[in-house]
């Protein structure tokens, strides 16, 4: 690296970020990117984890051994808290300033309780590592409880399972779910029968993935009713206490009583959409993520970019681009091109998002694939979705044992990573999303039906 | 079941009470097994979730998983509290009172500060995955913290890894913290030189591995000396505070500044010996263990049985038999011959160990093996060493994961499994063992050189 070479500062290594620091692997540019976790992680098959199907170090990647081989590049492990776009410095907690010719922001987003953030430590959400573990950590603690319970009534609370949310995420977990209570556990217990769980799906709009073709809708919801789950559309989450989740469908309300609550309904901007619309000035919207030009710049800073959930990129089709890996990794590798095209002086078109299609997985063997000129579902969509993860996830770092650990689990229906570990702490102690009531006035939105799509994995 | 079968109550899923479970398979009795994990752990890998190079789950196997085609086996997630061995039952936590006809305790062992329970939230032990992830959180992060360094002094103490006990565990994880500074991480930063950490064993008596013959422990120090660890022997650690150890070593006592302090010097009795003595006036050992009958049985209460690490089998050869995985075997497929046995009014032989040989490894192709005919060491041990390994994890639960990854591992000299998680929870609470300062009085002994071996394989 030489002094002059432009600074470019990367504030995240989710897909966005990492792509972007891929593709100017060879660039003549210094590369800083700062995350606070030494990982990547692979979010679309996080509900595996959090299912025991798959181990944590199985999803992530060393950030280190990712890009062991770029030179130009260094990483930071910390946590960006500011940044300073007069002096053109990004504030860390542990680290001095690290001064920026070029910004790219890719914090993503996290949970959202739509202003009801009380309800967090009774529904975990899924965005980290510990979410999964502490959800792993849930849904197997609930079978060994009931196996312990005398009281028929407790009995079925602790056999109950509540997804909120009818989205990629809720209906994979759903599925996931299911497939623990028929397969994995079907023969474990003496005392309980783990084929009379109750898994309950909840969605506010009048169907699951609502983001795709009613057809497929259907034909998702036609897997989870046989794999065992009770799909209930049209159902606001009213309130969540302590096993009880209170639902709204049409004028009534019924009270479900359920030990374990998982949350998949809705996701909101990350704390830096805010820092950056006070340090800008630049417009978010209704969730807080941040309103980006057709190059990935925001308006005024040409040399700040957004990309990935973050941003809102409403320059294709009516309305912004998906909050999903596909988009995430293009925006990465736009943006760098941008980059190496501007230090020669040419311009390049705006972004442009190619649609390859979309996937989600209810449970084995089942799947719904759409491709945009075709849709299908079923055991051949399945096929379609275990090889682009193992695709895009080889692409990394060999992941040679999630091909393993799949087969295996594949004829045997086992879960062997369904360790209970931890004792709660996450969740008992009531760790709360880092914005404040007063943030989350502004960035609330008013129902389950208007949420960002969770990630999934697009081909 | 039928209501008339003895009830056999087993404490504890480690290698002791699970031999003891599975050898009863097929026997006309009903047995519970008491354990307050999910799973049995494969503790003499633990070393390696340590250090990065496996995950939590690929030495775990769920107990209801490895006993489910036990149909006389209720297993029960709980802490066993209390024994009454007037009416026969174990008092549990979560759940009424467990009547027994037979009682088996292996609940095993702690780690040990001698006395100086403050120590540990400076100098974590590894006994559980949670201990397992906090040690690679620590160890991962210590490299981290140096590479964002710019005080000299601050990062030599951010790259100097303390290990206090040279048994086998400490030999393992020296020779493996060796490994990930020369090998995994070797290119991975920019602004330090991963191959100048320091990495310090020490051990109080004249030479590390002291239970193995004076040969084997030369080559073992020669292999580690060859990987980068400075071996430091006759050294009493007698003080540890944050980021700091004292050492005496003869007259001359030394603070060494070190980020990354481990300990694997000493185990201590788990709480139940202590229970057991005060229910029942068996006798313990100096560190607590429950001095057992040649039977494996206790003085006074034929149907109470002691196996395991908690047990002080004294009947065989000058000293007790060692804390390791293949005693604690051989004692529960005892224990299930001799009930069986009795059932049919026959009596058995006392129980007698058959020591097929010592293993340890050092690192990648080293490792010492004593067969007791034989002794050698470097390459052909190191693969006696994983085929012994690959060998019992298999018998649990096909563990083909742990092979892929391994193979992955030599051929990259990689450590995929590298996650910093959890933020500390667990030590920065300063959680310490459950004894209190007056049992500590009555187990502690005098110096780090009477130790009880910390678990091993012994093929």
């Amino acid at each position: 690296m030489t002094e002059k070479q432009p600074r470019v500062v990367i504030i995240g290594g989710g897909f966005a970020g990492l792509y972007t620091a891929k593709a100017l692997k060879n660039a003549p540019v210094h590369v800083t990117l700062i995350d606070k976790r030494n990982f990547h992680l692979f979010q679309p098959l996080l509900y595996q984890v959090a299912t025991g199907a798959l181990s944590p170090a199985d999803i992530s990647s060393p950030l280190r051994l990712i890009l062991r081989g770029h030179e130009n590049t260094d990483i930071l492990l910390d946590h960006a808290i500011d940044i300073d776009p007069v002096k053109g410095e990004v504030i860390l907690k542990d680290h001095p300033p690290i001064a920026y010719d070029q910004l790219v922001i890719a914090t993503g987003v996290s949970h959202h309780y739509f202003g009801n953030d009380q309800w967090q430590p009774y529904a975990p959400g899924l965005k980290t590592i510990e979410d999964a573990v502490e959800m792993r950590r849930r849904i197997y603690l609930a079978f060994e409880k009931a196996e312990k319970e005398i009281d028929a009534e407790k009995r079925q609370a602790l056999l109950t399972f509540v997804i909120v949310g009818g989205g990629p995420t809720g209906v994979e977990l759903a599925g996931a779910i299911a497939e623990i209570a028929h397969g994995a556990l079907r023969s474990d217990f003496h005392q309980i029968n783990p084929t009379e769980a109750k898994i309950l799906l909840l969605e506010g709009m009048d169907r699951v993935l609502p983001p795709y073709a009613p057809d497929l809708s259907a034909k998702a919801a036609a897997s989870l009713i046989k794999l065992g789950v009770t799909v209930q559309t049209n159902s606001i989450v009213t309130n969540i206490v302590e096993g009880c989740v209170s639902v709204r469908q049409g004028e009534k309300t019924t009270e479900i009583a359920a030990e374990t609550i998982l949350w998949a309904a809705g996701v909101k901007a990350s704390r830096m959409g805010r820092i950056l619309a006070e340090r800008t000035g630049v417009n978010l919207d209704r969730v807080g993520r941040v309103i980006v030009e057709p190059d990935l710049s925001i308006a005024g800073y040409a040399n700040i970019f957004v990309i990935g959930d973050l941003a809102n990129f409403a320059h294709q089709g009516d309305k912004p681009l998906p909050g999903i890996a596909p988009v995430a990794m293009q925006e990465g590798e736009y943006l760098a091109n941008l980059l190496i095209s501007r230090l020669k002086g040419q311009t390049i078109q705006p972004f442009h998002y190619i649609d390859r299609g979309s996937l989600a997985v209810i449970g084995q063997n089942a799947a719904v694939v759409d491709l945009g000129f075709v849709k299908f579902s079923g055991f051949i969509a399945w096929l379609v979705w275990v090889w682009a993860h193992i695709y895009y996830l080889i692409e990394f770092d060999n992941k040679l044992v999630v091909m393993v650990q799949w087969g295996w689990n594949y004829f045997t229906r086992g879960r062997g990573a369904r360790l209970i570990t931890g004792e709660g702490q996450n969740l008992a102690s009531g760790q709360l999303p880092q914005n404040n009531g007063q943030n989350n006035n502004n960035l609330a939105v008013s129902s389950q039906t208007e949420t960002l799509s969770p990630p999934i994995v697009k081909v």
